[in-house]
């Protein structure tokens, strides 16, 4: 994602670009205060039960109308796998708990996605399929019943399930 | 890592709580934008040869003059894993290649250390050690042998590599 920063969000003096740490950041000359622009980070659930995976519709952009895993934005304060299980329960109300790390992807993109993306798998533990917030349905898809993915991230995943032995 | 933002970084104007997306965020009257605070990434590199593990003399706080894994901040457009082999590369002189990933830990802490801290293996594949960067020492330990440890994300990687079988 593309960032922005003309005003010091300390003192909110003009900033300048100036070599720091190994690479041209926005300085305040009032203050001294350097911005770091960092990574945006997601993460994304890839719950799997009877062999279909479970996915939600998005009701915002980028992918409006399409399919992808259950997934949101990593809040600066919040550890990964509870925003997993929080942003899975928002979309889809069911109660997912969080098993194993899958991956970290590197995402650069500058469409409004995250740069970096933690991807876990899951398992229900709890609630009723119930799509809300970003996502305007949630279901469970068989692997030759998938319907069309919006994220690459997802597709890249569900790629590796299909792949996968089991 | 406790954020700032009293002025709105687009267009300067005094910024004010207001609730967004399920939280109170810093929001600007004037622009309409809206700060979200994201989590501050690092990455550590575990690179084990002969049995011994590579560590660096921290210069700076915190940890100042205690020994870690090397380490550093991911740029918001940065592959986490070339920022690892970057970092690793700055401090220890090593060429180093990324092998596995180990674990994404989350360490909620206010001392100007990373939110999130992706953890890789790595290997050697060139250089020759020489600290320099963030490091004052560098240098091979092994597991009878381990230095005072500065940072627990080093800490707690340690004690898992004391506690497997090899």
């Amino acid at each position: 994602m593309e960032r922005t920063a003309n005003y010091c969000p300390r003192c909110g003096t003009p900033l300048e670009n100036r070599l720091r740490y190994g690479r041209l950041r926005p300085v305040c000359s009032a203050c001294g205060h350097t911005v770091f622009f960092d990574p945006k980070v997601a993460v994304v659930v890839f719950v799997v039960a009877d062999d279909s995976v479970l996915l939600v519709k998005r009701a915002n952009e980028p992918g409006k109308g399409l399919w992808a895993l259950p997934a949101g934005f990593v809040d600066a304060d919040e550890d990964p796998r509870e925003a997993a299980a929080r942003e899975a329960k928002e979309e889809t109300g069911l109660s997912i708990e969080i098993d194993e790390l899958l991956d970290v992807l590197h995402r650069p993109d500058k469409s409004g996605l995250a740069d970096i993306v933690i991807a876990y798998s899951g398992r229900v533990t709890g609630g009723k399929l119930h799509a809300a917030d970003d996502a305007e349905a949630a279901g469970w898809f068989a692997r030759d019943e998938l319907p069309e993915i919006g994220l690459a991230t997802t597709a890249l995943l569900i790629e590796r399930w299909l792949n996968s032995a089991d």
